[in-house]
């Protein structure tokens, strides 16, 4: 390793380990607070638990996956030498997943209780610090153990010839964590929140939160489990796939091409090995920034904090894509680097603009209108603004990744995605920060109305949470944007190591022509397999939450004094069959994304396999953002109307309970299916990618 | 062209001469039978009127357009010296779709009312006869002309050099028209149904078709404007569109490859014009076996309807297989042919198998019991029942191809993929007639509720749509499964068209590889396409929709005595809203699907615009499926709920109510949507084809 890519790959890593020392003094900090009443002490506590309960019950599930991996893998990659090695830098992808998701929702299941103390006490900048340090947690947790597990992996093995393997191997660590976290969440947190939704407005007639409601503390676990834990491994992921991309990339492409993008004559194994650490580099320059910006919202939380957490998530990029102008010339790196981390970095802003366009603004009025005239128009209406959304959004991602490839270098347009794609992760800290205060502000305002602490507290916590909505929808837009080129430089990566094994063999590359019909036929394999992922979340969120709503009206049948508040409800029963449901029904989704790519590439070989991946890729983003957005756009129109935004229509009215509707469709779609389809198509990249090797001479 | 060549070529000719006078004989036999009382006479003239009026306005639009495009392609291949002929053979394919539309649709409104006044006679049997033969009328139009056209024009143009550039625009005239008529009627019905549906049952608590509901004539004017003509227009359109991608395939295609398509050495031109008419032949023997199995099926009516009608279906498709086998041995051909046939014969049945499984059995039931809890739980039920029948029928497509591609010689994969759509297409005729035959027993019921014949009559209309309704799934997942391989095929004929036309120029082969970028860029951009279609149509349907509902509730209010059946509704007032809606909200999504291939070819080149089509047909072949499926579970369900098939839930109840906002969504999914979709993927690639000269050496 030269000196210079010695310091580029310590940079990060420093980065990384200043990240961790943050995230535990706001650990502590937060943890230190004072819990308020004890009503509230105890709510907390149940939800805690109930959270920990399933985070535990699922790493059990996750432990006996992981050890079949590792088996599978430590078995597979015999042959290639690396066998031990594969399986160990697996578990140490998924360890670092589940650390993370552990300690961050730890955080924030402290965090809730403090914030509605804080709340209580009146001061409404406080509540708002609480809630954004308890999410910061998270938030540096998942950037920067994603940049330290890749960095030191990368500072360990860059001189071993095993260094694809061991990176692609903690890839799919990470990604399969996150599908199964995102999975197995989403449906815990969408079956509690539609079952007690349902069983409580519709059939007892009594609001979300109310401490009667037997669902109240599932509903508020499932905002941890799911929006807490699920969406920290999923960015988690996010990160980690793109670096692995662009290192991939850098790692196999012809050595003329890398050469091209040095402007001072750097070549040969420099000059690859330059192109491999600047992504990680970028990644590592990203999260101190974050880490800053960080500290620079806390500073200006009190003056609007709706601007500021929006901005929180694009400033980041800006910042980076001009320190990268400065340095980039300075290494003797063509300036095409930092124009394609700007494409991405602004396509990423675009999208997020449009994600907010269409889930909070004019569209969603639209949808309030048609509910008027029943739940029937009312979900049409959602649906079609869901999927002009997916127009738009997508077609940026095209002209992103246009724009990226244009700039590069001859032969280096994929490598110039995937920088588009890092361009657009830089503030992955910070946004995981937004994207996890959401949930410990709803939890705030859970907790509040549970412990029935008065309008004025509530008042505060409403406020909250509603900056929190409109965040999430931009960091879900952020999310599958970034996923999408994401996954078409990993494509590449794969077809990029397949020749390359191809090569170092002998055998001559395989050109995967687009009207070959292997990959044809692989093409609409693949895009079945997001409607596969799509069709077993929906129906698990359906049935748990139908089993939820039995039983919520057997305990306000059974239990007597319950409907009139002299009862306790029987909380746990819920979370118990909300937990059950999710780790069993995480299953099958999670062995699509394993087994489609590890069977059609091992059947049918290669080049049905890259096809495949088009069709998913293709099917899968645009699914994902359809989903996404249409589940937004019908939850915030149901607030629009609550908040008195349609005209003699208020909360309760007929053309409510259509928007309910709408939002309990939704829900699923946003939370569980649109996010699960999502991650579904970076597992099986990653996947193919680290086993191209094994396939690659078919 | 050799005496086998042209035996080949008249064979398909005389049977569609056959078909077209069988089809006459059919329309004077329906319309010389009575048409009863006078209330029924009035109501059928005014569907009837009602059913011109709008084809009038939608032809005088799509004169409009035509005008357009033929002006276009005349400039356009002025370069080529086929300026004037490509607009000829474009405004012939249109004429022909625009032709079988009137026709069609004019028997089925006659067909319509006398239907009724044959149930009103005592007469099932009578009744189902006159129905299916006003459906006739529209299926032996629709593939005959598509096999007239075609083959008037191959054998002309044979051997002329512009042959390619003759069926191509052939081709997007039926195509073009196609997209247009099954979106303008799509939005038409749908709006008209899902108004006066939710105006009369929600709003004013009258049945769907009572005479005093302003939107009765209208919505029976849409079954026969989407369902009779759009279906019509859309079913020529798979069929001419199937057959000129073999035959465009076989033109361009390596000599060698070609003749390694015979086993008794035919070789050189020979060869490949065999190649070029063996589809069209077969087609023409499909096209026949469909007239006999008509009659079989008029002979066997009494006997089990259903049966008899769902074998109609299916059996056309063996009896071809079975004939190829026989037959191309004996013209020296190889018997991959037949297989791949076969293989696409038994894989549309296998769909249409599945589509029934979902949208009629076990899991329609599930949605129903989903329902109990509510429209909300019941339409995530739906979604996910429709999302996993997309999985099994796009598995089931991709075997389809898998086999058709590896039962033939080397290099003619894609020609074996076009064959199994010839194979899935072979009973067209039938398919259509069954397709037809489903909206004119729905209005033959509508008509008989209007006119107040009692309940014996009603029972008997009510059987006869209950079968119609069964067969309309499974003529959908039929359609949706050839419209993914016709896809295929045709877009594997554009790459060997731009190719064939850049050796022509010594240009060199274009290797469209997966990994490039702009193949990636095209990729994103083709899978936004559909969903702007999607999200334009769902948009159409609702708006329209919500005015209709607005409007009857005006007349309800302000015409004295309608509430009380004293007086007349305006129906024309409905009438005209649904047709002017539909007007002027096609032209979005037609445009898209010209404008473009046209623009991406234009602006990005031949590459980008594979990728494009590669990526529209994986997304809009699984969102149609999905579309279709799920609107037809939610249909079926609320159906299911209406026949008592859950206890203690009746018509009426809340469970029946969610099923119905179910329904609602699931109308324009099913009907809008969906299918316009699935003719969107198409019309692009048969666009594509034609401008591939001109785009080839971009």
């Amino acid at each position: 390793m030269s000196s210079l890519i010695e310091q580029l790959t310590m940079a990060p890593l420093i980065a990384s380990v200043v990240g961790i020392a943050v995230a535990f003094f706001f650990y502590f900090r937060v943890k230190g607070l004072p819990e308020g009443t004890e009503t509230m002490n105890m709510i907390g506590q149940y939800i805690r638990e109930g959270a920990m309960a399933f985070l535990m019950r699922e790493y059990k599930v996750l432990a006996f996956y992981s050890v079949g991996v590792f088996l599978f893998l430590w078995i597979a990659f015999q042959g290639q030498g690396t066998g031990l090695l594969a399986g160990l830098c697996f578990l140490f992808g998924a360890f670092l997943s589940l650390f993370s998701g552990f300690i961050g929702m730890k955080a924030a299941t402290y965090a809730n209780v403090r914030t509605s103390q804080a709340a209580r006490e009146g001061s409404k900048p406080n509540a708002l610090l609480t809630a954004l340090d308890g999410g910061a947690v998270m938030g540096l947790f998942v950037a920067s153990t994603a940049v330290l597990g890749l960095g030191v992996l990368y500072y360990i093995y860059a001189e071993d010839t095993h260094l694809a393997t061991v990176l692609h191997s903690f890839a799919v660590g990470a990604s399969s964590i996150a599908l199964f976290s995102r999975v197995g969440g989403g449906i815990y947190t969408k079956a509690a929140d539609v079952g007690s939704d349902i069983a409580g407005k519709v059939v007892e007639g009594i609001p979300e939160d109310d401490p009667r409601n037997p669902g109240g503390i599932a509903d508020n676990v499932g905002d941890n489990v799911g929006d807490v834990a699920g969406m920290g491994a999923d960015i988690y992921e996010s990160l980690v796939a793109a670096l692995v991309a662009a290192m991939a990339i850098a790692l196999t492409a012809r050595a003329e091409y890398i050469n091209g993008l040095f402007t001072d004559g750097t070549t040969g194994m420099e000059a690859r090995f330059l192109a491999v650490t600047i992504p990680l580099f970028l990644a590592g320059l990203g999260l101190a920034i974050s880490i800053l910006c960080i500290f620079i919202a806390r500073a200006l939380r009190a003056n609007a904090p709706a601007m500021v957490l929006r901005a929180a998530l694009v400033v980041p990029s800006i910042i980076m894509v001009v320190a990268a102008l400065a340095i980039m010339p300075a290494l003797g790196v063509s300036m095409s680097i930092p124009y394609a981390l700007g494409a991405g970095a602004i396509g990423g802003a675009l999208i997020g603009l449009v994600t907010e366009y269409y889930t909070a603004w004019g569209p969603i009025e639209k949808v309030a209108e048609a509910s008027k005239t029943g739940a029937g128009t009312g979900v049409i209406s959602g649906i079609s603004v869901g999927m002009e959304s997916t127009v738009v959004s997508l077609f940026i991602v095209a002209i992103v990744g246009f724009l990226a490839n244009a700039v590069m270098p001859e032969g280096m347009g994929l490598y110039g995605i995937a920088m588009g794609t890092v361009g657009m992760l830089a503030g992955t800290a910070i946004v995981m920060t937004v994207d996890a205060y959401g949930p410990i502000a709803d939890n705030a305002g859970g907790i509040s109305e549970m412990s029935e602490l008065g309008k004025e507290v509530r008042d505060i916590t409403d406020e909250l949470d509603a900056v929190g909505n409109t965040t999430a929808a931009i960091g879900k837009g952020f999310a599958i944007g970034s996923a999408t080129l994401t996954v078409l430089s990993l494509f590449s990566a794969f077809i990029l190591e397949v020749n390359f094994v191809r090569e170092a063999e002998g055998m001559g590359s395989l050109v995967l022509k687009l009207d070959d019909a292997p990959i044809l036929v692989g093409l609409l394999i693949g895009a079945c397999l997001p409607y596969a992922v799509g069709a077993s979340t929906m129906m698990a969120v359906g049935k748990a939450a139908q089993a939820i709503i039995d039983e919520i009206i057997r305990q306000f049948n059974e239990i007597p004094g319950l409907r009139e508040g002299n009862a306790e409800p029987e909380s746990t029963v819920i979370v118990d069959i909300a937990t059950k449901a999710a780790l069993s029904q995480m299953i099958l989704p999670g062995s699509v994304a394993i087994l489609a790519p590890v069977t059609v590439g091992f059947l049918l070989g290669p080049a049905s396999l890259a096809g495949m991946l088009a069709g998913a890729v293709a099917v899968g983003a645009s699914l994902s953002l359809f989903m996404a957005n249409a589940g937004g756009a019908w939850d915030n129109a149901k607030k629009h109307i609550e908040a008195g935004g349609l005209e003699g229509h208020p909360k309760g009215s007929e053309a409510h309970k259509a928007a309910v509707i709408g939002d309990t469709v939704g829900d699923p779609f946003k939370d569980t299916s649109g996010p699960g389809v999502a991650i579904l198509i970076k597992v099986m990249s990653v996947v193919s990618l680290l086993i191209a090797p094994l396939i690659a001479t078919f």
